[in-house]
């Protein structure tokens, strides 16, 4: 223990005997969503209830308030220093909340999710919205307290949990240009689009060279091998710890482009995690920054890339050897399938041209109902006039692909759909100042060297982990904070 | 909690809370083995380390001690007692050794066998020998205090750890007539099976098809692939938790039989955890009593039953359809290539007549290494003289596949080996009960019948778990303690 830091060393100690055992957590469940047999489930959910019950004790240890507010008076270097503030967000996140309010919380999202699991294919409404009004009065009364705790709106102080230093006047500032400009843009794409045919592929694909393609993908996008896997989950993530990331696709025979890019999207999480800095892993100041920034990286993988003519042009031979010959796998072909743009219901089918619209209507409808201004009876009125304004659709008494079609709400993670959407206009900005900083990027990346884009984000983004604000480490690698004009650039060269 | 048991319930709620933190600790384990990339083991090892001594300090809790004696004065159920009875063990077992003491032995342990890995093809004794003697060290300073504390022998004390109970006088009592009839036997079967041509299977033979086939045959012994899985790992083994079992193998493209019959003998310990009694899961009284019952249930299933002339002819078509006719696979010919007797230096590749003169050899050696009578330096004569004696074979000079062959004395897990065939006796003893309440079980097994086995073994066995202590387990299911006399009617009928 360092002599002249006693309380700031007691606190990252603390920290990485967390780390020690949030490691069994994290892989205990990965292993539950892509191993585990259905017999194990209450053994598994008994156990990690009893981790997560540990860890809420060190995190409110009657301790660590002296501890945090001595080690801020410690002569810490820059890094310590980043890490004691995030030590200590983290420590406020845990300890912001009554214990009997979190209790009630968990009772309700979890009473909510399980029956909105039937109540979503029975379009019930009537019967989600009993069970959403108390996950709301539980929102709300979360939201109330920490907004007079954190000097915030109460939205805001919503959205802090995923992304820090988020605020409803920063979203609005990047999220109303988009509002003018897509209705727009997606009509001129879908005009020019509708002038040029393309080709679908014809399946099966058999599941195995499936795999293997996505494997080889993941080699060419430098994912390590040596410190992480591919496994399969009926809902694809990117799981597991930094030293040894587990990412998760699903396979269908009738359609190998989803979870190809599937995987391509969560290769970006993956490498984010792998190349975290190694020096301070276990610490806060190491971890991912934000929601939006983890985002940025899987979409600079998907979209920015992934869909990127030269990157496409790269592809098409591993598909063809992959899965056999196809007039469909022709590159220009796949680049158009990859980049078909299409009004729809459902926000996770969405392509990156429409995305967007789903974004901002649920941030339109979320932040009234925390705030008070609308109640749940509100929404399916609400809903339809945004999709009809936004996306040109009717949901009239289509609840179960309208406002029940997510799982966010039952689990009232309020606050999270931003960050989908910021994720994408932060990957924009990345990728526009690469091409500032390398002005022949493209000719590279249509030569197939990717180097410079890992380079870059390595330099930017992966070895900056939590070391600044979000402003600042975006200011830092793109030389200005959230700018949604490189969103719409993008989109523009892209599609149009 | 209930008012008249106050203590005894403060016990069980600190077992139940460990129960469910070692749930993680067994998956994690299990993950290293079977999925983990190479660069996840540094944290993997941490993460596990940290489990480990939060464990330890729930074990060795100072308020232990009180609770434990005023729970003894409650009123509790014959069930309950029995569970205070195993909860002082497992209590015994964590607080009997200085904590100095043992971090200095997982120390040498840790050296020790991280050099073995290299030193055993190099055929290094001396190498070897200079990190064996702290580990013998540490394990003698064990052996004496845990003899003070029980009042019973070194070399008892040690076992104690794996076998609850057993002591050298019963070990001597068993293992004595076993040597005086075990050569003579080897020699009459060696003899006998000299005439009985043997055709050998002709690989390679697909992973893919040897998997399904391992598959296949755990579904006809009843293995609840609901609450498990089998994977693939160096070391093949049966882990994870009762709740959802993780068995693994490993395959071999010229020798499908190992596997298979691996796989078979791992079903048998992942039935015996699957079928512990649920009401009581997370007390000690229902963990499977002891290595050696855990042992009689994988040889129930890999020697008495899955070597049984009727349960080969119900594998035979099986190992067709899977790999493809071929003439070795005819029933006979099955049956006398998983019964063919060999002598030879190496315990794990040994069959059911040669195995115990392995294990007879490695007691008679390791017990007076703990009582002090030997040093390590008189191992390898003692080695040469006993092979000699017991199976007619010259080790001299060749350590790698004598004494330094096994991970146990690097590991210091001295008293381990003895139990590996009292296993082999109990399952021939629960056979021989089986066919006195059975007496036509043969003719049931040769007609496809299982069910009377695992009827047999649940009610007698697997429900039991640890609700008595070993020997009125034993004399409870099959009218007597431990008879050797089993063992050599089983093997007499079997191979003469």
């Amino acid at each position: 223990m360092n002599a002249s830091t006693p309380s700031y060393d007691q606190l990252t100690a603390t920290w990485t005997r967390m780390h020690h055992l949030s490691h069994l957590q994290s892989i205990a469940g990965w292993d539950q969503a892509a191993n585990m047999p259905p017999k194990g489930n209450e053994a598994r959910a008994n156990a990690l209830a009893e981790m997560a019950a540990l860890l809420h004790r060190m995190r409110t240890d009657p301790l660590l308030p002296d501890q945090l507010q001595r080690a801020e008076q410690e002569p810490l270097t820059a890094m310590q220093r980043a890490n004691l503030r995030e030590i200590r967000r983290q420590w406020q996140g845990a300890n912001a909340l009554p214990e009997a309010l979190v209790q009630r919380q968990r009772l309700a999202t979890s009473r909510c999710e399980h029956a909105w699991r039937q109540q979503r294919p029975a379009n019930d409404w009537k019967g989600f919205v009993a069970n959403f009004k108390p996950v709301l009065a539980g929102a709300r009364e979360e939201a109330e307290l920490l907004s007079q705790r954190m000097g915030v709106r109460k939205y805001d102080a919503l959205m802090d949990r995923f992304e820090p230093g988020m605020t409803c006047d920063k979203v609005d500032r990047v999220f109303g240009p988009v509002r003018q400009w897509l209705p727009g843009l997606i009509q001129r794409v879908l005009d020019k689009q509708a002038h040029e045919p393309v080709m679908q592929p014809v399946g099966p694909f058999a599941v195995q060279a499936q795999r293997q393609l996505c494997e080889q993908v993941m080699r060419l996008l430098r994912f390590d091998f040596d410190a992480g896997r591919l496994d399969v989950s009926t809902h694809p993530f990117c799981g597991g710890v930094p030293e040894d990331v587990r990412m998760t696709t699903r396979f269908r025979e009738d359609d190998f482009l989803g979870s190809l890019m599937g995987t391509v999207h969560e290769t970006g999480h993956g490498r984010y995690e792998q190349n975290l800095p190694r020096q301070w892993l276990g610490q806060p100041v190491a971890e991912a920054r934000s929601m939006a920034l983890h985002e940025s990286q899987s979409l600079s993988f998907e979209m920015q890339l992934g869909s990127h003519p030269g990157f496409v042009r790269q592809l098409a031979p591993m598909i063809s050897a992959a899965l056999g010959e196809q007039p469909a796998f022709e590159p220009d072909n796949l680049h158009r399938l990859m980049t078909r743009v299409q009004r729809g219901l459902i926000r996770v089918d969405a392509d990156e041209v429409t995305y967007p619209a789903h974004i901002i209507l649920r941030y339109e409808i979320e932040r009234p109902l925390i705030e008070g201004d609308i109640e749940p009876e509100d929404i399916p009125g609400l809903w339809d006039t945004k999709m009809q304004e936004l996306l040109g659709l009717d949901t009239r008494g289509n609840y179960k692909d309208g406002p029940m079609q997510d799982v966010h709400w039952p689990e009232a993670l309020f606050g999270y759909f931003p960050c989908y959407s910021l994720g994408a206009m932060y990957a924009a900005q990345w990728f526009a100042a690469m091409r500032r900083a390398m002005p022949d990027l493209d000719q590279r990346i249509d030569a197939g060297d990717l180097a410079p884009v890992f380079d870059w984000l390595q330099a930017h983004i992966w070895s900056q982990a939590s070391l600044w604000p979000t402003d600042e480490l975006a200011t830092r690698a793109s030389g200005e904070t959230l700018n949604p004009a490189h969103l719409k650039a993008h989109l523009e060269s892209r599609y149009l």
